[in-house]
Formats: C-alpha cells, sequence, structure tokens
C-alpha cells in the first residue's frame, strides 16, 4: 500500500468512528499537496467534508492543488463565507484565477466581501487574459528604488517575508516603477549593506510584456533556465513576477498539444470544449481527409476486374493497408517526438531512416510469413498466401520509411512535424498497401484462380 | 528577421570579412544560451569555429545549452587541453554527463588532466546511472552542522557563493553528515545572526535517495512545487541536490511519452534506438494487431456473396472505415490528453460523451453526402449514394463515442489510457465502417444492381 493508501484509509476508519478532532490533528501534519491527493481519491460528500475540516490557510493550498474535478464539486455549494476567508489567504493571481472559475454572481458577492486592498488587486488582475503573462503572475513580490541601499533591501524584505512566499530576486525600479535591474536575492547576503542598489544589480534583466502568451513564457523559461521572471506594462513598468511554478503546467500541457496535432487535430482544442467549436476545428481536416480517402477508392478502382475475378481479395485487402498503418504509425511516432525532444534532424537523420527501413523489413517478413500462413489454413490458397506475405512486406518497408521521412521533411520546411498525423500517413499506407496486394494478385492472377 | 537570423546574419558577415575580434566582442554581448541558438543554424564549420572562439566558461555554458547534434560535432575533434579547460569550468555533474558522452579512451584522458579535486568528484558521479537522482543531482551545495549558527551559515554562504550557482536552500546537517533540516537561504536575512541553525531549521525536509528514479524525482518536483531538492544516500547522509532546471527536460521528456502509446509503441524507445530493440519492442504489439485485422478480414468475408454482385463496393469500403478511423483518432487525442491533464474522468465524463456523439453525428452528415455527391458524380448510382452516406454516418457517430469511452474506461481501469492508442481504435471503425456500409448494401440490394 502506497502513503496515500494508508492515509485514507486511516481517515477513513476515523470518519466511521467519528473522531472528527483526530483527523484534523492528522492532517495538519501532512502537505497540502498530500491532502489533496488524499481529497481526490474520495467520494463528493467526504471530499466536501473533508474540506471543510481544514484551517482558511491550509484549505487555500490545496483547493490548488486537488484536480480540476474535485474543486468543482468543493466549490458547488461551499458557504460563501468559508470562501471568502480561503481566498483571502491566496496569493492574488490565485484568488483571480478562482474567481473567475465561479459564477458571476457569486464573484461580485466574494470581491465584495474581500478587504479593500485585496478585492482592488483582485480585480486588476482579473482583467488580463487567463493565457497571458499578465494572467498567471503574481503581484506580491520584492521591489526597491535603484537608489536605495542594500540595508534597505533587506529591510524591505524582512517587511513583506511573512505575505510574500519563495522570493528569489529583487527587482530595482526607477522613480517612474520602470523595470531598470534585478538581483538574486542571496546576494543580499553577500555585499556590503551600504551598497547602492544600482551600483549593485544587474541591468541585462529579462521580463515580458503583461500581454505576452503563456506559452512564450513558458519557452523564455526554458531557454534560460529562469526561476522567476519580471513582468512589465506597455511602458515598461514592473507589473509583477512570474515563478517557475507557475509556469510548469504550461509546459506540461504543450509538451503534450503533439498528440492533437497526431491524432489529426490542428487547434488547441479541450475535452470539455462545445461541439460547435470542436465541428469548426475537425470538419475541414476531416474533409481534407475525404479527398485523400477516395484516393485509395481510386486505386482499388483501377483492380476492378481483378477483385470481379476473384472477390476472396476483398476480404484481406485491409489487412496488408492495415498493418502497414500499424507499422507506420509506430515509426511516426518515434520521429514526432525525437524531433520534438531535439534529438533528430535532417542533418543525423541517416542512421534513423536505414534503421526503420531495417525494421520495416523484419518486422514484414514476420508479419507476412504469419498473414501467408493464416490465410492458407483458413481458405487453402497457397499462391495467395505468397502474395499476401510479399505485399506486406513491401507496405511495412514502405510505410517504415515514410514514418521517419515525412516528419523530417516537415521539420525542414519548417512546419510542425506533428502534423504528419497518423492519419496523413494511413492514407499514404492504405493506397500503397491496396497497390501491392492487388497488384501483385493481378501479376500473379493465373497462378490464384 | 527574429533575434536569431540577425545574430546569424551579422556574424556570417563578420566571418566573410575575417574579423574574429569583432565576432568575439560581439558574442560576449550574448547569453550563453543565445549562443547555443545561433550555433545550432551553422554548418558544422563555422559551428567549430564559432565554439573555438569562446572563452572556456562561456563555452562551459553554451556546450550545454546545443543541441545534440551540434554537440556530437563540436566535440568530435576538439582539442583535448581545450576541453579539458572547459570541463574544469563546469559544474561537477555536467562535467559528468559529459564525460559519459566521449569515448572510453578520451574521457579517461581528460580525468587524469582535470585538477584532483574535480577529478575525484566526476568519477563519484559517474557511478550512478545516468536517469537517477545520483546522475542528475549537483555535489556543489551549501551545507551547514546543525550546531552552527546563522552567521555561520551566512559566512559559508559568501566563501561558496563564487563557485556554487542558484543557491536556493541551506541543508543542515548531523555529525555524521545526515541530513536533519533545510532552510531556505533568503531566510538568513530575517533570522537574527547568533540563532542556532538546529532553532530555526525546518525539520520536515523532502528528499531523495540517490537511487530513485529520474521520472519519480520529476514527481516529486511537480507535486510539492519545489526548485530544489535534498538527495541522500542509503544512510540518509547528504550527496547533492537537484535543481529545477536539471529536471525541467526529464518532465518536457514524461509529457511527450503519450505520443509513443498513441502511435503504439509501448516502451520507451528513442528515435536513435538500434533496429533489433526497435523490433523487440513493435513486433509483439504488430502481430496483436493482425489478430485484429484478421477480425475485419472475417467481417468482409461475411459479405463475400454481395461484393461478389457488385464489386464496386470493393472500391467504397476503405472510405466509409478510413473516415471512421480519422473521425474517432480526433476524438482520442482529445480524449487521451484531457485525461494526462487531468480535466476529464469517469465521474464527468457525460458532457464530453454527449458532446462527441454530436459532433460525430453532424461530421457524419456533412461528409456522407460529400461522400454520397461524389459516388453520385463518378458512378452515377444514385442508391450506392444514399447507402454510403448512411453508413458514413453510423460509423462516424460510432467511432467518435469510442475515441472517448475507451480510454475512460482504461482511466477507470487504472491502466494507461494512451494504451487506447490510434491503432486500436482503427480495427473497430475499420469493423464497423465494413459491417454497416457492407450491411446496408446487402439489404438494399435490390436496388443497387
Amino acid at each position: 500500500m502506497d502513503k496515500i493508501s494508508l492515509d485514507v484509509k486511516k481517515i477513513t476508519d476515523l470518519y466511521e468512528e467519528g473522531r472528527k478532532q483526530y483527523i484534523k490533528e492528522y492532517l495538519a501534519e501532512l502537505h497540502p499537496a498530500d491532502i489533496a491527493d488524499i481529497i481526490d481519491t474520495l467520494d463528493e460528500e467526504k471530499k466536501k467534508e473533508l474540506f471543510n475540516l481544514l484551517h482558511a490557510e491550509i484549505a487555500s493550498k490545496v483547493i490548488d492543488e486537488v484536480d480540476e474535478h474535485s474543486r468543482e464539486q468543493i466549490l458547488e455549494d461551499i458557504n460563501k463565507e468559508r470562501l471568502t476567508d480561503i481566498v483571502e489567504e491566496m496569493e492574488s493571481h490565485k484568488a483571480a484565477d478562482l474567481i473567475a472559475d465561479l459564477p458571476k454572481y457569486d464573484a461580485q458577492e466574494i470581491l465584495e466581501n474581500l478587504e479593500w486592498e485585496d478585492s482592488t488587486e483582485v480585480q486588476k488582475l482579473l482583467k488580463y487574459p487567463e493565457d497571458s503573462a499578465g494572467g498567471i503572475m503574481h503581484t506580491e513580490l520584492l521591489s526597491v528604488r535603484e537608489e536605495m541601499l542594500v540595508e534597505d533591501a533587506i529591510i524591505q524584505c524582512m517587511a513583506i517575508s511573512q505575505d510574500v512566499g519563495n522570493i528569489h530576486d529583487v527587482f530595482i525600479i526607477d522613480k517612474d516603477r520602470r523595470l531598470v535591474g534585478v538581483l538574486p536575492v542571496r546576494k543580499l547576503l553577500l555585499i556590503k549593506p551600504e551598497a547602492h542598489m544600482s551600483k549593485v544589480m544587474d541591468r541585462n534583466v529579462i521580463s515580458v510584456n503583461v500581454n505576452v502568451d503563456q506559452e512564450e513564457v513558458a519557452e523564455i523559461f526554458k531557454k534560460y533556465d529562469l526561476v522567476s521572471l519580471a513582468v512589465v506594462d506597455g511602458e515598461g513598468k514592473l507589473a509583477g513576477r512570474i515563478l517557475i511554478d507557475d509556469i510548469m503546467d504550461v509546459m506540461m500541457e504543450e509538451a503534450s498539444e503533439d498528440i492533437l496535432r497526431f491524432g489529426g487535430v490542428y487547434r488547441d482544442e479541450k475535452v470539455m470544449d462545445p461541439p460547435s467549436r470542436s465541428i469548426k476545428i475537425r470538419l475541414p481536416w476531416l474533409i481534407i481527409n475525404l479527398a485523400t480517402a477516395f484516393l485509395a477508392a481510386f486505386v482499388v478502382g483501377l483492380f476492378e476486374d481483378t477483385i470481379q475475378t476473384l472477390t476472396i481479395l476483398a476480404m484481406f485487402m485491409p489487412v496488408v493497408a492495415g498493418m502497414g498503418g500499424n507499422a507506420g504509425t509506430q515509426a511516426l511516432a518515434i520521429a514526432v517526438r525525437g524531433i520534438a525532444l531535439g534529438e533528430v534532424s535532417f542533418s543525423n537523420a541517416k542512421r534513423p531512416l536505414i534503421n526503420s527501413i531495417i525494421v520495416g523489413l523484419l518486422n514484414g517478413i514476420v508479419n507476412g510469413i504469419i498473414t501467408g500462413l493464416i490465410e492458407y489454413w483458413w481458405k487453402g490458397r497457397y499462391m495467395l498466401g505468397v502474395v499476401l506475405c510479399l505485399a506486406m512486406i513491401i507496405n511495412l518497408i514502405i510505410a517504415s520509411f515514410l514514418g521517419i521521412i515525412i516528419p523530417l521533411t516537415l521539420k525542414w520546411l519548417k512546419i510542425d512535424p506533428a502534423v504528419a498525423s497518423a492519419v496523413i500517413l494511413t492514407t499514404f499506407t492504405d493506397c500503397i498497401g491496396f497497390l501491392s496486394f492487388l497488384g501483385l494478385a493481378t501479376i500473379f492472377m493465373k497462378y490464384l484462380v
């Protein structure tokens, strides 16, 4: 049993014994992320009860860590006063996210109940789009004027440390609040206290505009190995800071985006999107694919006479075509991921290409022989088995080659290689499968009938 | 033109004019990550030349940021003395990574040329597997004994700050070097200097064993929103620390792993793996799929007489089956990603399921009508067009439903939902496509011939 299961069992037991005080004490020892994990495994009723046992400060952290589903259930009919207490405990950008998710009427009520200072801060943040730098930034930060001394910065740091978690950098601003420099907070320890900030700060400060898209922000974090990043408004004035853990989810989302392209979804569709949006995104792509599907139909049409002569061919057509699709999709997945992680490009493609052809050949031989044997056992046509085997080998070699070469070519053309979706590839492998199988059958027809 | 292209143009121009000193000055102004980006775009010759212009300290950072391919080219025939200088400048864990990549003979030579202290450190690190906590940890860190004072920690911090970048935490150890506590370095500013570390440290210190797999380390970082993490050996002695930027690539890799499963590759195959490994991973899965492909063949076989009567059906079979695969794969990609990001599970599946059926119906109607019209224009069989349209609608509805329900069911069964690969789904949609199209054709046969 892992740690979470043990905790859940312990808590469920305490519940049944009605010992709520013990549960409270038990939870007090746990990290908010662990409490969130426990809550995620409970049923709706218990989720709410357990959450209500938490002190507002802990609750404000737990609500941020539970999964989206638990969050919805917990917020559904939570007491407004309690919710206000919880929101008061949150950092302003997380408070803004939570309030943005509430029904408009409830959001208004919470905003009115908040202390004036918190409320104006949150309302300011609510104006930025959720996926912009402004939408994910913290407004709580450590900033000092450039003419101040290091010791002033230390005093400032002490003053705010109660309210501002994870201070990594001191941001230095001029008299108009424009960002002019940065200094890692640990360096305050190392510099003599009477130095001027303007003399010790790093003027090469990296920052982003409030309107920059969060994906671009994630790229900047990744590229420069940052832990925190300053956000400025249109006039270069310091507006907030973004921390690495806020950007982590964005990075995860971005890294998993390729699976959509791979599956033939070319815009960032979410699982909860309404049908109208889904259709708008998916239909154009399906129609393009319809055109390519007719290409496969056209190939089959070339061999209408052959099929007329030997209808049994229609049965085995999908086997050859389908297996090509499967083998090609495997190669494609490997290549798309390798490109995304920067492991392969056209310039070092020789090895993966040759390898892929070898893999296609050998997988083709094994699958071809099995297919031929099954056909012979089932239908007893010796020569048809040979044709099936040969067609399978041809299709798997070409499919494995295409699975690597298509995404590499797209990458080289500076097109997202994930658009070489499984769907495009399958059209190719269908056509080649039909062509090789029906073509060979036509050639060897006199041995088949 | 973006910044990088401008830089590259500038540098190429300076090259042609033979003004190397200017290039050096130009590069001195750039961030190592930007220099790496420039190097990645140059041809092999220029890559090496540009790299050789860099001061060893900058070079040690740039070599860590260039892509794998550039790295290989640069290291290929680099001067050993220069390489030693570069390695001396690196943090020990990065030095160990670089040396591990070198041919054995070269690695030995570099290790012998390194200063004794660096060399022993690197050799210790080389013993850990590359993908374990030990393999990715830094050994440079800030640690103090528990009986020491805050002011001692500050002095210690000042002493090492030249060599150790990004100090986030002070690790507190007992007399046997066992990890007993942690304190964020910024808190040193806030506590009175004469306090004992043991009184002010946080005893709930999260740590991992040196042998823990890097993916598990990434999970811990994500869960607890960490920026740095202590690594301990089997006896609980402090061995090193891992920083968030070291773990970032691991997270990216993990997040993009689903695309492999989705494409029918069930172990972590890399694009540069040898064919023997690829075949071992992919072949079993292809053979399973071969069995399911024969299921589709069996379905077609049920309608052998129908196809015998009307061979033209064999042409349009792949259109209906293929479009079902395409539509289903789209829904599947959305669902697999939604599950991976924690946006959907069985408990809130009603909305996405209903939405998906609506999307399937409407996409089916549009594609069905187009298909029917094309058939009528091409082959002139009015009733065959109607059958095609109906079969298409049926297949797309079922495909869209399966694309959501299969991964959700797997998730509920605690199986990785990405194994509901496009490949499995396509088998279903092939069978349903053939069944609906050939079934309807059989029913309406008298209107078709």
